[in-house]
């Protein structure tokens, strides 16, 4: 048993962790753009990087260094360094350099990027940006917005865990991602700060066993961005641990920022749970769920706000997953549209069914009738908007 | 050696087919929704059916017949006859039952559906309907467009192949589908018509062969639709043949309707050609092309004629296919931005790029620089226009 309670002070929530947002001039004067997360004691590091192969400069600086920990990640927004081969590499050992020029205290930082690929990093800017650290700030909310792209609110949060005995321990975290994931924007990052007394290899398998039901769980239109990166930084200056109890706020945490991101998807207007059940078996139920969840087909009846149960049918036939027209059933929340193969799609339930859609948050639930396999996934509409910000994006 | 030639008369250019389309009621008053192939010798049927779990009532009744000969194919549009159960199957029966009695040299005939999935057929309707046909007609054109769902045109082309003896055959078809395959609307169909003196064996293999290569190769959402259909009748009226002839025209016909679907694809206003060479070999590189086709991002970028070439690096590695920064070349025709790791992308490249992507037809070259395996798929653009139609669709 643990008590946990809401706090409001993102990345600084645990005890030690500072981070700050400042202008660098690369969003454009005045806007902020670079940010930072320092720990006034080292911290164990674990992550998960983006599986597409053209991983961003960052993340190869990052695999390169081994296993280390550290007390700093910097971030910059606008620019991914991804596609820049070995000098983007230099370019971040460069800045790191001059960073640590610049603060005494700080040990093997990490660089964290995103933004448009294929460009250079603006050394001179970075460099002269950081300057501007003072690392001794919280300010997690400013460091929340700098690292934001086409996102139009900050994603942040943060748990105090009070433990039976008393001792408690902090998770926070903020992130960046605009829920129809955009490689060209290279795209999710999440930065989790905690004072757990966590061993290391707690961390990195908590990441492992969170990431698929909560990151990868989000509609990310079937595309892996070059920098994809979630990073657990962890001081253990709280001396208090719970695995149990840091496992269940991690995976809350990591959720409540998933979600956020399919919130705030471009041109996005609905969140749009796909809770399946009665696969064959978990892998089989999170083919179908992802497979909804992507459909283009699906996303526009959504945004149309038609109850077109045909192409959600459609779309689990083509998922790969096992599955019988006879056994199918789709609900939108509680109504029932088409039950084991009976179809029960009249006028009045087509009205309910519209009803449920014009909602800004509700379920799909496809039950496949077959075993206890199930899984849930996250997705959003697609409109007119998302159109409108892609096709513009780079220019 | 063989020569070919050009014809206008679509599924009835072989000798002995007969075909129409006439105003059934389904689609609203005079429009054409119920087409025909006749044949006046019995045919060898070979076909292709979609993979999706949830295939629809047409391909569960020609699944059912097991081995046979036809000389008649019913087709409506409006309807899919799609998750309607064994009530779906029945309803054909019945429909193919009244179509026997009306005319008795009708033998073993089959139907085909498209449109809208999960209501039963109007079966009134297409039995008053089929009182209609005159079998004696051929009007390959009416037939064509009967069978349109969003299609905003007919597709159809046939072809004489006069062999060096002097002997001919024919080879005509028929298809619908706009080319964002759109699995409510159930989806692409193709009716292939030849008098060549083929034998059985060698259609079905024609058909495997080249289907991968035609219509699988075409964008398609990454979905397969509950009804997609391709069919090949021969009657062997002609008593020639000529097997690599055959093939090559053959796929010839498939490839130019697969290419008019991606024309007419919802809202498309180009036509990209995804040309993929340097892969560890040939399924390597089709993971890339249909990666690079399927990807919104890519899609989007097109639509906004934008030469965003790190969507187009960030999509090939997260396709799965071994790839490598420092060896990948991307080009839009002749126009390099990227190559073996070099960016290329200064302002006048960026221009001559832009350039390419005004033009209604390129190609966008990606070559992975490993080894020679190769793929072309084939996509469009996706526009307002494709969210306009698919929010609104069914209403």
């Amino acid at each position: 048993m643990y008590k946990i309670e809401k706090l409001q002070s993102g990345v600084c929530a645990a005890e030690g962790f500072y981070a700050n947002g400042v202008p660098g001039g690369l969003k454009g004067e005045n806007a902020l753009d670079m940010a930072f997360i320092y720990s006034d004691e080292l911290c164990d590091i674990a992550a998960k990087f983006t599986t597409n192969k053209m991983q961003a400069a960052p993340i190869r600086h990052f695999k390169e260094k081994g296993s280390f920990q550290t007390n700093f990640v910097l971030v910059n927004s606008k620019n991914a360094n991804a596609m820049t081969g070995k000098a983007g590499i230099e370019d971040i050992k460069e800045i790191l350099s001059a960073l640590k020029r610049r603060f005494y205290e700080i040990k093997e930082p990490v660089m964290s990027s995103t933004g448009v690929i294929g460009v250079r990093l603006p050394k001179k800017k970075l460099i002269d940006g950081l300057q501007k650290f003072d690392l001794r700030t919280k300010k997690p909310h400013n460091a929340a917005k700098a690292i934001m792209t086409t996102d139009t609110f900050t994603k942040e949060t943060a748990y105090k865990i009070t433990l039976q005995n008393g001792s408690s321990f902090h998770i926070g975290a903020m992130a960046k991602g605009a829920g129809m994931i955009n490689p060209a924007m290279a795209t999710m990052l999440c930065f989790i700060t905690t004072d757990a007394d966590i061993p290391l290899d707690d961390m990195q398998k908590a990441l492992d066993l969170l990431t698929p039901l909560t990151f990868n769980a989000i509609s990310v239109d079937g595309d892996t961005s070059t920098n994809d990166t979630v990073m657990l930084l962890a001081n253990k200056k709280s001396g208090a641990y719970d695995k149990e109890a840091f496992v269940e706020v991690l995976g809350k945490v990591m959720l409540e920022l998933a979600k956020m991101m399919v919130k705030d998807g471009e041109g996005a207007t609905k969140l749009v749970t796909y809770h399946v059940t009665g696969a064959a078996n978990d892998e089989e139920a999170q083919k179908v769920a992802k497979a909804l969840s992507d459909s283009l087909l699906v996303k526009t009846a959504l945004y149309g706000e038609d109850p077109n149960w045909g192409r959600i049918a459609s779309t689990v036939g083509a998922s790969g997953a096992e599955a019988y027209e006879e056994k199918l059933t789709i609900c939108f929340d509680d109504v029932c549209v088409y039950r084991a193969g009976k179809n029960l799609f009249d006028a009045a339930t087509e009205a309910e069914a519209a009803k449920v859609m014009q909602k800004e948050e509700f379920t799909i639930h496809c039950d496949l009738g077959i075993a206890a396999g199930s899984f849930t996934a996250y997705g959003c509409d697609l409109g007119y908007e998302y159109v409108k910000i892609n096709a513009d994006y780079r220019t």
